[in-house]
C-alpha cells in the first residue's frame, strides 16, 4: 500500500462526493479514467487564469509563458517515460489518436509503407482502439492482420511466435496491459523477435503507463519498441491529451499525419514542406492547457514515484483477488498471479448480467464499468458478450474493497442466488 | 459597443494581469487564442472536482452525470450554431482535425470519394490548416488543387467562378472570415454556384464563430455549407476540442475517419461495423472536460448575444482602423470597410520588421502577433513574408487600441523612421 494513502486521498476532491443516500463514493473504475488530484486542477486554472495565450505562434509575454508551460509538458513526459529525445513526444488528444496516427501514416508512401501481402500482427486482448485502426490500415493497403490467441489464465499464447513474427511481417503491436483481463504482457520478448525481422513494434501502454515505472532508455534496444503510446485522463491527468513517443528513426520515417499549422515548414498553394519532429504531427494550435494538466499529473505521480504506485496496484488487486475469490459463482476472466496483471479485474457472477451488477453495485455507491469494455474479442474467447470491471488506482483502499466484496455479496442475495 | 464592456472585462481574470514594469497588460491576439472568463474555468473545475468519469462507458452515478455533461455540451453547440440537428455535431481536437477529417474521409473509398482528375476549390487567404489537408488530399487522390485569388483590397475575386466551379469540382473549400486580412467572404453566394455542380462545400469558422451570429437552420439550403468547422479556443472555451459540423447527408456519406472504441457498433478480429452519426467520428475518450467547457463558453457568448458582440468587434475594428491610418508608412493589409470584415488587422510599418513591431509593442505591453498568421500564401501576394497582426474581442476596450496606436508609433520613433 502507499504509506500514506489517506493523504494522497485527500489530493483528490471528488473523493468527497457521497451518493444521494450519503453513503461513501467507491470509485473502482480508474481503468475507464482516472481521478484528478488538486494539483492538476490548479495548474490547468492557474494556466488559464494568468498564462493563457496560443503557443509558438505568439511570441509576446504571455505568449512566451505558454510556450513555456506546453514545451515543459513535453520535458516531463518525455523524462516520465525516459524517453532517449524530447523531440520523440508528441501530442496528440488521446491514445486512439496516437495508435491511428501510427496505422495511417504506415499506409501512406514512405519507406515503411505497409503493402498487399504484408502482415499486420496484434492481439486478441486489444482494447478496439489497437484493433480498428490496424483492419482499416489492411482494408486499405492488402495488407493481412493476425493475431496472438490467449489462454483460459489469460496469457497470450507466445507459441504462434513462428507463424506470426515472419520476413512478411511489418507491424507487431499489443498492448502493454490489458485494459479487460489485466494481463502485463511480455513486451520484450514479443518486440525483440519482431525486430530480428525488421517490424515495427507499437505498444499501447494504456494501462501500463498509469500502473508500471517505465523507462525506454534503460530497455535493451532490441527489446524498445518503435512507438508507446498513452492517454492522460488514465494518468491522473485531463482528457483531450494523449501522448506518442516514437523512436527520432520512426517518426522521422513516417509521413506527416494531419496536415495544417505548426506541422508545416513553408506553404504555398502549389506544395507544402513539412516541420520537422515532434512539430510534423502537431497540426493547428494543440491541446496545451490538457498538457500543461498532463505535466502536472505525471509530476504528481513521479513524486509518490511509480514504483510506490506500482507497489499500491498490486498489493490492492491482490486483496481484490482475494475477496472476490471468496464470493460464490464468481469468476475472474484474467489472470489471478497478482504479479503478472495489473489493476483492472473483470469478472462475471453467474446468473447475473453484468449490466445488472453494474446497476445494483452503483445503487451501493460503488462504481465499477459493465460491458465489453472496448475489447469484445476478448470476451468473445470467454464466450460471453461482457462483463462486471473493478479497476483500482493509488487512491483505493482495502476498505472500499471490502465495500466492492460486500455489494458483490448483496447482488448475489438481491438477485436470490442460492448459496 | 457592448454596454458593460467594464462588467464583461470583470469576468475575465488574466486581463488583471499586468506587464513587468507594472502597466496594463493590452491582450490584442484574440484571433490566434481568445482568453477565458471565469464561467468556463469554474464549469471545467467543477466537472473535474465533482462530475469526472467517462462518458457512454460509464453508466455508475458519475459516469452518468459525465455523460449528461458532455452531451448536453453538443445540445449547447448545436443550438450555437443553429445546427439542423444534434446529431450533426461532431466533437475533434481542434478546426485542424475538422478539417483533416473531412480532407482525409473524401479521400477514401466512398460515394463522395474524390479521385484522379477531380477539382478541389480553396482560395488563396486560407489559414494553413485549409490548405495543406486539401494538397495531401490530391497528392493520395490526383485530384488537383485550385484557388479563388483575392484582390489588392482583400476580397476574393468571384470573376473565377466559372473556370474554378464546373462539373470537375467536387470540393470548395473557405473561410468565411479571414485570419489575417480579416476579409467576411460569400460563403452563400459560392456555396450556391458550388452546389450547383453537386460540390460538397466546407466552410472554415474558426473566425466567424467568434465574431458572427450563426443560424445554418435559417440559412436557404443551397446557401448552407455541407460542413463548418470551428475551434474552442478562440471562442472564449478551453484548448483541446473542435467542433465539425456536417450536414446528415455528408457525414452518412463519409467513411469514417480514426478507429478505435466508442465508434464502433460491433468489433470482431476479422472485422467491425460502424456506429451511426456523430459517434461514428469519435473514436476514442473524447474531450471530455473541454466539450463541457466549450458549451460554457457558448452559453457565455450567448448570454451575450451574437449580434452584441459582432457589433462590438465592428466598433472595435472601425476605431482601430481609424487610429492605425493616422500612423505614417503603417499599410493595412486587407479591407478598410469594416462591414466586410472581421477583427484581425493585418499590417506593415515600412522599414520595421514584423518581428521588432511586435517586441517593441511587447515592452509596451501590448500583445500582437507577427509572423505569416499561418497564411503564408496570402502574404506572398503582397510580396510579404509576415506582417504584425492586432486581433480584438470582445472585451476590448477603444482604451487599448489607444495603447496600440500609441505603441506603433512609440515603434517608429525607436526605430528613429523619419515623421
Amino acid at each position: 500500500m502507499l504509506p500514506d494513502l489517506e493523504v494522497v486521498r485527500k489530493d483528490f476532491p471528488i473523493l468527497t462526493r457521497t451518493t444521494p443516500g450519503g453513503g461513501p463514493l467507491v470509485y473502482l473504475d480508474s481503468a475507464n479514467t482516472s481521478q484528478k488530484p488538486q494539483v492538476v486542477i490548479d495548474t490547468m486554472v492557474d494556466h488559464l487564469e494568468r498564462h493563457n495565450a496560443n503557443v509558438a505562434r505568439a511570441m509576446h509575454m504571455l505568449g512566451a509563458e505558454a510556450t513555456e508551460a506546453f514545451e515543459g509538458a513535453r520535458d516531463k513526459v518525455a523524462s516520465f517515460l525516459g524517453a532517449p529525445s524530447r523531440d520523440e513526444i508528441v501530442f496528440t488528444k488521446n491514445a486512439s489518436e496516437a495508435l491511428n496516427l501510427v496505422a495511417t501514416t504506415l499506409g501512406l508512401k514512405g519507406d515503411l509503407q505497409v503493402g498487399e501481402g504484408d502482415l499486420v500482427v496484434t492481439t486478441e486482448m486489444e482494447h478496439h482502439s489497437n484493433i480498428v485502426p490496424w483492419q482499416m490500415l489492411c482494408e486499405r493497403t492488402g495488407a493481412e492482420l493476425a493475431w496472438f490467441t490467449f489462454d483460459e489464465q489469460g496469457y497470450l499464447d507466445l507459441s504462434d511466435m513462428d507463424r506470426l513474427i515472419t520476413e512478411r511481417t511489418k507491424v507487431v503491436t499489443l498492448t502493454w496491459v490489458s485494459n479487460m483481463l489485466g494481463t502485463v504482457n511480455p513486451i520484450g520478448e514479443i518486440a525483440r523477435r519482431a525486430h530480428e525481422v525488421g517490424a515495427v513494434v507499437v505498444v499501447d501502454a494504456s494501462q501500463a503507463a498509469p500502473q508500471l515505472p517505465i523507462d525506454l532508455a534503460a530497455m535493451p534496444a532490441e527489446e524498445r519498441p518503435d512507438a508507446l503510446v498513452f492517454t492522460g485522463h488514465k494518468v491522473v491527468g485531463p482528457t483531450g491529451i494523449g501522448v506518442l513517443w516514437g523512436s527520432r528513426a520512426l517518426l522521422e520515417a513516417l509521413p506527416p499525419f494531419l496536415g495544417g499549422g505548426e506541422m508545416i515548414e513553408t506553404v504555398r498553394m502549389t506544395g507544402s514542406t513539412y516541420a520537422g519532429i515532434p512539430y510534423k504531427f502537431e497540426a493547428g494550435t494543440p491541446p496545451i492547457v490538457e498538457a500543461v494538466g498532463l505535466g502536472a499529473a505525471v509530476d504528481y505521480l513521479s513524486a509518490l514515484g511509480m514504483e510506490a504506485v506500482h507497489a499500491h496496484e498490486q498489493a490492492i488487486t491482490g486483496y481484490a483477488l482475494e475477496g472476490l475469490a471468496s464470493v460464490k459463482g464468481l469468476k475472474v476472466l484474467g489472470p489471478l498471479d497478482v504479479t503478472r496483471r495489473g489493476g483492472a479485474v473483470s469478472f462475471e457472477i453467474e446468473g447475473v448480467h453484468p449490466h445488472d451488477v453494474m446497476t445494483v453495485l452503483d445503487t451501493r455507491g460503488v462504481a465499477v464499468r459493465a460491458g465489453h469494455h472496448c475489447a469484445r474479442p476478448a470476451h468473445e474467447k470467454y464466450g460471453v458478450q461482457s462483463s462486471t470491471r473493478a479497476s483500482s488506482y493509488l487512491y483505493t483502499t482495502p476498505a472500499e474493497i471490502d465495500a466492492l466484496v460486500d455489494a458483490v455479496e448483496y447482488t448475489r442475495s438481491y438477485f436470490r442466488l442460492d448459496n
